[in-house]
């Protein structure tokens, strides 16, 4: 299944069923489920046979009709593995970590599909990062390896926007990670009984141009240990992202180096998920 | 003006204000007004005046025969500035950050006076740190140094407890600093017309001992420099909490190094807001 959120005709977050080319509002045809998705995921085995029902139906909208949102957005925890592929790991002259290594990202990051990603006043070092996101669907700790697919509630095609100068200006990776809608996450969540990661093709593409292509096949850290590791420090509560790494073809890694523009269009893409495009846009023009 | 979160008679979260060795309940007196913090501080202007007038009743709890909760339970970030007090650098042997050096915590390490720090299954090495914490009030961005005083809602005790083998295991702090309630709160938030900072001292103490004891003129960065500086990255938000460094006196930095145990209880307190104790508790017993 296909959990989608979108503003609805009332101008409000709803959650939403993809079928096809359509969406299907949940709250239309099921008034007593959550309205908004981080209920819905919580609260999913109550509601899911019901929701697999609704996927025979004709949709409410076009999907190209409706603004969609983030998919999960007041997660407690955006947690994400930093050099998770190898072959980004090269390009950017650093040593393959031999521990996982996590940093966060903020609330305020969190975007969507065709939202723009700010280019900020205080850096030019705009950068693009693909990545697969694990959206959390259970609160657990301490997650054995066999048990992590009992946690997950499924995927999305996440873009952890980066700015490199303010990320590497001080050991802590935060600050250039951190501003304001750099997470686009979406178009929506693929649960985890349709999508098994493995070898699925992700790539990011700039104004038509491939620059990031690789699979999640090439993961230093796969998702199993990912979840049992960070599941040793924290609890891990439904709706939390989890940001798995990049591959190569980061402007950082090209010599010299190409950061995103203004007017950029820049597309994330994983087979199996679907693919979500932002355009860059200087702070000025948005405040 | 002392804002406090607590459980109330009916066992939910509610909004009080501190008089004496008192509390007067808002939504008591005031029904209209938001119940629980996160409203009340974004609506700060709206209901000030209204709150003032409360202070001058008969309390409708004693303080200490209610459940204290942290203060700000949802905020969007909570922001940490490393390395803050020149002694500290000094002890843990690391140079003075040129730079601000910032970090995050995650919300689930949100805790109150009165809860227990978890000693983690994984490590042992428990660390304390006191720390002043500012919250802010308004949703703000590129603050100039001299607006920071209209952003900044008010002030609270906070212990950024680390665990210091997983802080240091990567280049990244995250892990270490993100255990399940490690980062008590509270006990109440002094409202920044009754709290100026200025040279007010700043202890930690364990089992009566005192292990940290300095003075919050002895920051490397000043309030208005990091609020100015991290408002140039991402925008602030009502309820956003920022931990301002800790001095000299951690466990790290004592030869050998002297680690939190079982049963120790720890007390942070700063002059003209109040103190936080909390005690040690082995993850094992809080499963």
């Amino acid at each position: 299944m296909k959990l989608v959120r979108f503003r609805n005709r009332a101008g409000v977050p709803a959650a939403g069923i993809v079928v096809d080319d359509g969406i299907v509002e949940i709250g239309l045809h099921l008034p007593s489920a959550p309205l908004d998705t981080p209920r819905l995921i919580a609260d999913w085995p109550q509601w899911s046979s019901r929701l697999a029902a609704l996927a025979d139906m004709a949709p409410d909208h076009a999907i190209g009709a409706v603004e969609l949102l983030t998919p999960s957005p007041e997660p407690e925890k955006i947690l994400c593995l930093g050099l998770n592929y190898r072959d980004h790991a090269e390009e950017v002259g650093l040593p393959l970590p031999e521990a996982q290594l996590w940093f966060s990202k903020t609330n305020n990051t969190l975007s969507a599909h065709a939202r723009p990603i700010m280019q900020p006043l205080v850096s030019q070092q705009l950068d693009h990062e693909a990545e697969l996101v694990v959206v959390i669907g259970k609160t657990c700790r301490h997650v054995a390896r066999e048990a992590v697919d009992d946690v997950i509630f499924g995927y999305a095609v996440g873009h952890d926007v980066s700015v490199r100068d303010c990320q590497m200006a001080t050991s802590q990776f935060l600050l250039g990670k951190c501003f304001d809608g750099h997470a686009p996450v979406g178009p929506w969540i693929v649960t985890a009984d349709e999508f098994r990661p493995a070898a699925q093709r992700i790539r990011c593409i700039v104004n038509g141009e491939v620059r990031q292509d690789s699979n999640i096949g090439n993961m230093v850290f796969g998702i199993y240990a990912m979840i049992e590791h960070i599941s040793r420090f924290m609890t891990l509560k439904p709706g939390d992202l989890v940001f798995t790494g990049t591959p190569a073809g980061v402007g950082m890694g090209a010599k010299p180096p190409r950061w995103l523009l203004p007017g950029d269009r820049v597309r994330i893409e994983i087979e199996g998920i679907g693919s979500i495009e932002n355009h860059v846009v200087p702070e000025a023009e948005l405040m």
